[in-house]
């Protein structure tokens, strides 16, 4: 039940009983700023309204929600770049356990301290987040702890609520952007989209310094690429195998843009709709400005994936250029 | 019945149909960084995230719905520095009729675009609200059309709404600070706390450098102070009377802050919560770090009244301080 072979639409619906008993559902605006810029009307998903800024906590409490009394209470143990590990930490309070996670050494000091404010124990392990994810998974067999696989179908099927949001707010909407750094997100809306109206077109994207989740998908098989991204959220250098096979079967496409043009797409959202996007949650509108052509005439959703830039990080995008 | 001598919490309760026709409750969130700053339990309420990024929007369409299909049609006349114009050409939209709003000479470019988004014909006159008020008042009666007061009862009910989510959401709230430019959202707030629980501590800010609101509150009569403050949402010369009364009623105290403290908490909220507040939205947290001692050990809400901050003063404030 808690991870069946590949998550559906009826699994997603399951999900909300228990995303709605902690989350509301975010808005998703229109903004005439961006609607100019890529050329066609463009409405943002606002998952940086969640509780810690990102959609991971949607998908978080659906995990927890499932676990046995029992699992619960062996703990929680994880590896993130930030947003997942908030999500966890978030949930492992809501049910009263605790949430050990991993982390990669120089990681987003203020992800850092959201999940300690929340309660969670925070270790500092290895350069990047596979080696704090290997470390961490045979740290909790070795306890008896409960791991949690960040691609995981529970997970999968919480952060496919947003959605099935999108798709009561704007039933006309035909085209979806959405940022991917192991295909969660992007798992969730393929799966609630062609499900409902297989005519949504859900294109996906990366950042162009971590290209491995797009490679793997065009090779249709597991390849690792360099990953040197600024946006930890998009940072993956191992691919996951279960949301490639979603993936796969389902997206229309998968571009990767460049961190200059994240950092650009930060700027933009900063300016035109007042909402502070981290690297990974610009990722969307960086695509949909290079698919400015293809996405001409066709209601566009790009989904803010999260917000929690750091000011270090925000400074120096700010400094780059005048826009 | 759209301007009662004076808005009640029943009123309030009335707007509620009308505002949540268009809107959602917006999210209360407690930031453990905020926390340890101001040295006791804080929320923020996240009056950025609704369509427009500020609370005023609540206010605007409470507004346009009690008025007659006649008074509609005449077209909606108002000034405002921003976020009280974005509400009402949000109204008007809704309510299919025209909006025209005069705004001051060098007003945030980005509120003056998303009021022409809206659709809304924005007329530059004068040097601060004030006049072009009083510009628009006179256009507005010469053309027949509807002006509207920007501290009209039915305005006050609309945003009242945002305090009884508080009210829900943390029964247990003991202090709330809040922003005044006009003084709308402190007076809901207001009526709401002291008539749910007289207990409720409520404290009204502005900026020291656009003192008038707090200089006629502490004097019991009107008093005009000089106006420079680059908070254009608390951008007020001319206080208002009817805001005053309410305030004179109901608040606990008024503070000051000065316009680099209000820099300094932009920079404090970007990096603790992720939000961008413009001026008058992080006027609240200000404040409650200057009444630190005073707020210590009582659960507080800071209201996070809008996040329509130009990308020009946001560079200028990151540029200021390294925090």
């Amino acid at each position: 039940m808690r991870d069946p072979p590949e998550p559906t639409l009826q699994d997603i619906f399951a999900a909300r009983a228990h995303v709605y008993r902690y989350l509301t559902p975010t808005p998703l605006y229109r903004y005439p700023g961006l609607c100019d810029l890529v050329g066609t009307d463009i409405w943002v998903k606002h998952e940086n309204h969640q509780p810690g800024g990102a959609f991971k906590v949607r998908g978080g409490l659906n995990y927890v929600a499932g676990l046995t009394g029992r699992e619960r209470s062996a703990g929680l143990f994880t590896a993130s770049t930030g947003n997942h590990g908030q999500s966890i930490a978030y949930a492992a309070r809501a049910f009263d356990t605790k949430a050990t996670i991993a982390v990669p050494e120089g990681s987003n000091p203020g992800k850092v301290a959201a999940m300690r404010g929340l309660g969670a124990e925070v270790v500092f392990h290895g350069q990047d987040f596979d080696t704090a994810r290997e470390w961490i998974s045979a740290e909790a067999h070795r306890v008896g702890g409960n791991y949690v696989e960040p691609t995981d179908a529970s997970l999968i099927c919480g952060v496919g609520t947003y959605a099935l949001e999108i798709l009561e707010s704007l039933p006309q909407v035909e085209t979806i952007v959405v940022p991917v750094g192991a295909g969660s997100g992007a798992s969730g809306v393929s799966i609630v989209a062609k499900t409902i109206n297989p005519k949504i077109e859900v294109i996906a994207a990366q950042s162009a310094q971590a290209p491995t989740m797009q490679m793997s998908w065009a090779a249709g098989k597991a390849v690792t690429a360099p990953m040197t991204t600024f946006a930890e959220g998009v940072a993956t250098r191992v691919p996951f195998e279960n949301t490639q096979r979603i993936m796969r079967r389902y997206l229309d496409d998968f571009v990767l843009v460049d961190d200059s043009d994240i950092r650009a797409a930060v700027r933009l959202l900063l300016e035109h709709t007042h909402n502070l996007a981290e690297g990974a949650g610009a990722v969307s509108l960086a695509a949909a400005l290079k698919l400015r052509a293809r996405l001409a005439g066709r209601k566009t959703v790009i989904v803010l994936s999260g917000g929690n830039l750091s000011l270090a990080n925000l400074r120096s995008i700010l400094a780059e250029e005048r826009t």
